[in-house]
């Protein structure tokens, strides 16, 4: 994670229009949600600031609101991607959504199409907090929704991706957390102690594939020295974790037991995921710990 | 299984030329083993007359034995498929060998050259015991033993060959145990009982690609209404079972676990593998069992 | 068991007095139950014939079926043991309830004397069913219903009561199950197989001691040659079943774990409990099984 | 614990005589080993200066070191209490070998006897590190040591006894360690969260009796807001931790598992006990964590 830019109590004491630029990429081509933050100065956390910033939206009449809504790029859009702010471009790429296949980007204009044809506005969703699988999951759930039901949403999934703007913009007191964590914990239960130098990779589990996200070697407690994710929302969607057990006792290739995998769903982006195994070289047990 | 098809007792008494004929096929293209097991005769059991025979093969002098292990088909060989005998076609084909890709072909090809420039004779393995990829393995290791060992090794797997045809073909006492047994059991330890209706599915897991072996519902008491496989030697090589336990909660898409895959290997093909599930929504306990 | 005493084809073709006299001991000092039991011949089932003889218990008026309650024997009444009929001395004896002490004598002298008071028959309780302790919680349950309430339990006690008195007695198709049974299994996860050789013992948890119920050693399955308990309805209480694990993996004294206790209880007496342990030398887990 | 009385730094720069009087109390009627120790200052660590102090009984002569074992208190002597120091008599009291019932005092009184018989000096351990019982066994085991052998024993239980002695007298860098712990964690791994409110019970197991050692409730992380044994040696033994499972998943006394008993022995003093519970309504693993 790189610094945020600003220091709350900076901002509290700016200048409106300095206020409105520091906070300009936050909202989406609209200043006049900074404009109406400004007048509420000052906030003692980061957090009111957020709050003020989408009641200013909230607050808005409902042309504004929508022209607000329609200014959201649609996802997976290869066409219009010069269209993005800077941050809309990282969100989206981090994803992968600017590497979609042919079939994926047809599959993506094919809803985008319809939810503009049904809601007026293009489909928004906090991508940061979500795999390639649960965006379209979201997706196709979300396109059964009435109009308001979903336009609640995509203020609530606005909400969403601004925190994370804000938190990143912006430094002091009260900031929200945006960050999960996913952490893991190998004993050996033949042994009772820690299972130390068990490899092990952690893999989404996508519709089509998986991808490796991560490797680490346990420590002398059995835990890797750093989350196997952290400093940013978890993915919601479905993960392996593959545990070299077999390596661990010598009984690769060999043993009952060699590649462990533990499947599991990310829900709570914010959440601490423990996923913790109890081995030997013929059981195991693994459980969401804490 | 079909049925054997001789009566032990009735080999017992019958002519030498019917004896040798009705088993001529358990040691291919080798009359001469059966007409020296017919002079043994009566045998108290099967097992008995299958030792005639191999004791048979090992008293033969060099000349003919080597001769032997000649007439055995390589593996893999499609030019060659022609020379199987009915059995050896049934037993290689039941491993996909005769629908090798032509990269797999190569590499079969490879270390049938290889080998037979080392040791004379073809790459003899009880193919019925082992997955594709168990058998590459076991081509590769033996590739390196001595001249004297490798010998040992094909006789000791000709045994093991000649056992499940003398078995499939005589009927009697003292049948030598040729069948493994895979078995589940899912015990539901959040309600404190077996789990029903939960769907799994048994894959082998390939070097390449993974295959569907067998699919089922557990039943009333948490176990499935015939083993996963039975009847046969189990192939020995890597396997997953997947349970559907997140649809058995009631929690497909949304809960921790979904899907539960268990990754174990088997080594003995003619034992009890006995593979059971503790599950909750959040954790589970698997072992090998009894 | 011993065998039951009578045919049901038999109690069928009698005449009414010797299905009378056969069926006396099964409802206490009541022959009328029997008599009216015989109109209704031929029952094709001890269930059925079972069943009549509650009912006729139920239809009968008032005055009799009051009566009926009264001739029970009060519980634990050491004075009053005389009067017993020999199945009620088997029973109260089996639990012990003509050894009590002097205190455990005046806490049921008492909890008699109230119920009597408030119910004017005295408290029947199927004891067969029931360990010490919670016949002493079932009593101050009890007391707490009301007239009807009460009336309608004492009558369901007596259908336990006698369905186990007529199983005894009368064999034939169609016996009620009136046996419950306790399995355990040992296996041991570090090695991966049965624990074979595992000592334990059995012991109900009482109020104010332990008693001893049953000791065995676990075979090469890892469990007992016969259930810990069996052909008897099981007690409703709380036991505890000891491994001897420490010594079984040749650590007795040294380990981190010995002597494994694990407490549970038993609420239904017709049902099979299983109760595994799945051991390392430092760690286990144990379940309701099935 | 209370702070300890004096700085290294102070002892390093004080006059020997101020030396000898301040560490008096750790080696028992023998100034000569302060003396000694005396001289080598200055001491970097507190563990330099205890290893001196023990080096200089070790190189005192034979009849010197004899004296200063005989110099020792008898184990659970009543009649010669008078003749302890501070330090002894609060460690021996700690145990409750002044509380000695007559038959144990007779059965010490034997071993004394014997050992003193055997060896020439007294029975020496560091009673702080074990529990009555493992005091006893050790004892029983240490009678059929030879000579050269006890006499190495009963010098190591010095250096464990001063050390304990040192360290509370004496603050400053190197501390040795000289405290256990033993902490818990309860998983509800039914509802995939840790188990908050569960009351539990730790209990020492000795051959006649159970003693109540401590009692907590955990908190919303599954844990106790402190371990349940802490800042002192963890005493050798057997223990017993009781979880009120029944209770939190309200099913107190009408569930399968009620009170979950959970026996492991101590062996390491110095150690870190880490024994949680994973559990359900239904069942439960424990095992030695970190």
């Amino acid at each position: 994670m790189t610094a945020a830019r600003f220091a709350l109590s900076d901002l509290n004491a700016a200048s409106a229009s300095d206020f409105v630029a520091a906070l300009a990429e936050a909202f989406e081509h609209a200043p006049w949600v900074a404009e109406a933050a400004a007048a509420g100065r000052p906030y003692p956390t980061v957090a009111a600031l957020h709050d003020a910033m989408v009641t200013a939206v909230r607050r808005s009449d409902a042309e504004r609101r929508l022209a607000f809504l329609r200014g959201h790029p649609e996802l997976g859009s290869r066409v219009r991607r010069a269209d993005l702010t800077g941050a809309s471009q990282a969100e989206q790429g981090g994803l992968g959504l600017d590497r979609l296949s042919a079939e994926e980007f047809d599959r993506f204009t094919r809803l985008n199409e319809a939810y503009r044809a049904k809601f007026g506005f293009p489909f928004i969703i906090c991508v940061r907090r979500h795999t390639r699988d649960s965006i379209l999951r979201n997706y196709e759930r979300r396109l059964h929704n009435d109009a308001a039901a979903e336009f609640e949403r995509a203020l609530a999934e606005i909400a969403l991706i601004t925190r994370l703007r804000v938190v990143a913009l912006v430094d002091g007191p009260g900031k929200p957390a945006t960050a999960g964590r996913l952490t893991t914990h190998v004993l050996d239960t033949a042994a009772g102690r820690p299972a130390q130098g068990v490899a092990l990779s952690l893999y989404e589990i996508g519709g089509s594939a998986r991808g490796l996200l991560a490797q680490a070697v346990t420590n002398a407690d059995g835990r890797t020295d750093a989350p196997l994710m952290s400093g940013e929302p978890l993915r919601i969607g479905t993960y392996e974790l593959q545990f070299a057990i077999g390596h661990y006792f010598a009984r690769a290739g060999d043993g009952f037991l060699d590649l462990v995998p533990v499947r599991f769903a990310i829900a709570e982006p914010e959440g601490h995921y423990h996923v913790p195994l109890l081995a030997t070289p013929w059981s195991y047990t693994t459980y969401r710990g804490s």
